[in-house]
């Protein structure tokens, strides 16, 4: 426990540290790495472990070496830009991830990565030590667009024992990631390799919020208290394909029929449970034969659940399976499923930590305090709580738009998050 | 007028003529007819003016000819077998088409070639000759498969300037229907030319159901009373993609979403018309962005509606616009007409003769009278209509399938077919 004059003490550091973050140099670093793959409508291509990201993560190595970082390499690829501290205690880490869709913004990933240095650069420029080190991590493939899953070099990172299933996967040029890692590895032979799955005392990841809550409620920065459980299941419906024209109603055994039947009750159920924050998406339909003229013989289609509470997720999966029986008239259904993650608790102890921050940062740019939200995404931050204390916090999302050349957030928002961040690192780390 | 006793004359004769069909014949016909394009799996792979197709072609303009008949061939390609009368009256035609689906079954349009050619067969076997000459024609591109739309030789023999638009339609390889049709007429130098739309004294089209209604109610053989209208439309539904995770429910665009409201309104308005025959269909459906985890942006699909009753479509087709506009939520909706067809009703004079003819087959056989029904799908019949007095008959098809290779028909209703034609052909032609 601290005394009320170390904390005070901490506090005034922190914000020391807060009061150094150069909202100039933050749009600089931005704007320069999102050249790496950069189009003309704004997005940005920069696929994990493509030419351009190795290109990027050697212009992000010199960067931090200018600030005095040393670099370490992790078997994954994954990045650890080191400010040590006055100890060599396990440090505290932050960072995303700079890798992108096929196509999306320049903020995704590469914000939280460049607010950490911003941090490291800010701490300089305060002339503070922290007690713990600090280190800004860029992890590999977070999208999972090019070779899935996602959260690769995260997940690796805090369980080693993944990497050997990842490494046999196969992008859809067939090259696997194993020989894409091994590549990027090759590309910067000065950079010392070092083990996975170190101690650390605290993961902070600051990161857009990708969907509209923040800028509805018109708040700069939102506490993320955890991040959903979701499950995602194919549903297959087999009928019979037969003449549009020739086949009476009541002889039909209609498969898109069946499933619109099916589809509506769901999204009536879900209804039931919007107050619980339930989100259903059924997002991806192949219909067979997909003719006009053909009543539809089989379509497959899948649903998207989550919901933060996991009980009200269970609850819901199991009138979706009675809801599909009841509602498949003369078709047969199966139902698959294809991915499962349970909900992501932050500790309250660090979600604390951020809300001083963040409401330390609002404070002194007078702007609306900091709301509690939860993360409707995946992010990097959910596989090292299962290693750490860890938290993130967000920047609003204008319109919602992410993934998307379109994404893009308030500058003032980008500063004042970065802002929250220096807080909160210093903090944790002690200075 | 005829009298009474000319009437059973002639009732007489046409029994003659349907007691001439032989049904090892027919059999061996349509076996030796889908040895053209015939697969593995029993279907036939056949499309128009296909190198099978024109082979399949001269093997049918040999076998007329055996039979006695002088071969003609119209600017479509269409051929025509005569059976010359005691007069130059205007002939009585029947017939069908040879064309199939990529993959179809050996009877859709094959048999009602095949049964025709049998009874000037059977003409010939009970030394009847008939007043009017009888023609037996091959309708090109019925299916509209390669080359859309269907029935372009029907169509274009009542109607010759549609022909010069249906020349210049392309199939996947380029070619066009003009240089399949002229390649087809130069493939047969011995078979000459005639002029389309010349006068008929009507038109008698035996087909298989492609539907399960004769089947379902236990008959062999069905009186065509007309053929459905039919409206198409695409209906396209544009809402915002977004992530499936972040986006609450009440901030959606859920294009797909919307399109299930829609639909799952439609059905229940459809099921307000089943008494009328009300067929709908959403056959076709394209998604967008078409991934698990996004809420989907777009959505496409199509509405296939058809009566015989084209108020109760017209009804139909208001109360439709209406669901669309009601049920679109925040999307925005375009709805594109892509075809539509007015109903097809066959005179009662001749739609009495068919079945005058299909209940003396059924008596002599000992099977259950025919039933009357519409047909859901289009025939050439269908263009002939406008052209002279015509109309249609039945034979099941097992569990309503076509237009696939398990497409099949029970030869004893296949020679029944071919008897109830041989006395409506024989009637109406004055023997």
């Amino acid at each position: 426990m601290q005394t009320d004059e170390q904390q005070e003490r901490s506090q005034g550091l922190a914000t020391q540290a807060l009061q150094h973050v150069d909202s100039e140099r933050l749009r600089t670093a931005i704007t320069a790495l999102a050249r790496y793959g950069g189009r003309d409508d704004g997005g940005v291509a920069r696929e994990t472990l493509s030419d351009i990201d190795l290109q990027a993560r050697r212009h992000l190595i010199d960067r931090a070496r200018e600030l005095g970082c040393t670099v370490e390499v992790d078997e994954c690829a994954n990045l650890f830009f080191r400010r040590p501290g006055r100890s060599d205690l396990p440090p505290v880490m932050t960072g995303s991830h700079v890798d992108t869709q096929p196509v999306g913004g320049k903020l995704d990933g590469a914000y939280g990565v460049l607010a950490g240095l911003e941090v490291v650069h800010a701490l300089q420029d305060a002339g503070l030590q922290t007690q713990r080190p600090i280190e800004v991590v860029v992890w590999t493939n977070e999208e999972g667009s090019r070779f899935g899953p996602g959260c690769m070099g995260s997940s690796a990172y805090v369980d080693p024992s993944r990497l050997a299933a990842y490494r046999a996967v196969r992008d859809s040029q067939q090259i696997s990631f194993g020989e894409a890692v091994d590549r990027a590895l090759q590309a910067i032979p000065d950079v010392p390799r070092r083990p996975s799955k170190q101690p650390l005392a605290g993961f902070i990841e600051l990161h857009i919020e990708q969907g509209p809550v923040l800028e509805t409620a018109g708040v700069p920065l939102g506490v993320v208290t955890g991040i959903q459980s979701v499950r995602w299941y194919s549903v297959k419906v087999t009928g019979l394909a037969a003449h549009a024209g020739t086949t009476p109603m009541d002889s039909r055994a209609d498969a898109m029929a069946a499933c619109i039947r099916m589809a509506h009750r769901l999204y009536a159920e879900a209804a039931q449970h919007e107050a619980s924050g339930l989100r259903l998406t059924l997002g991806r339909w192949t219909v067979g034969p997909n003719s006009v003229n053909t009543i539809p013989g089989e379509v497959e289609f899948t649903i998207d659940m989550r919901c933060v509470d996991e009980t009200v997720l269970a609850t819901f999966d199991a009138t979706m399976r009675d809801t599909l029986r009841a509602q498949a008239g003369p078709t047969s259904v199966t139902l698959t499923p294809i991915f499962e993650r349970k909900p992501t608790h932050f500790p309250a102890t660090v979600t604390a930590l951020i809300e001083e921050a963040c409401g330390r940062a609002c404070e002194l740019a007078g702007k609306p305090r900091p709301i509690a939200l939860t993360s409707g995404a995946f992010h990097d931050a959910m596989y090292l709580a299962d290693h750490c204390p860890t938290a993130m916090l967000f920047v609003p999302s204008m319109r919602g738009i992410s993934h998307n050349a379109a994404e893009e957030t308030d500058h003032a928002d980008l500063v004042l998050g970065a802002q929250a961040l220096a807080y909160a690192v210093t903090r944790m780390a002690g200075a």
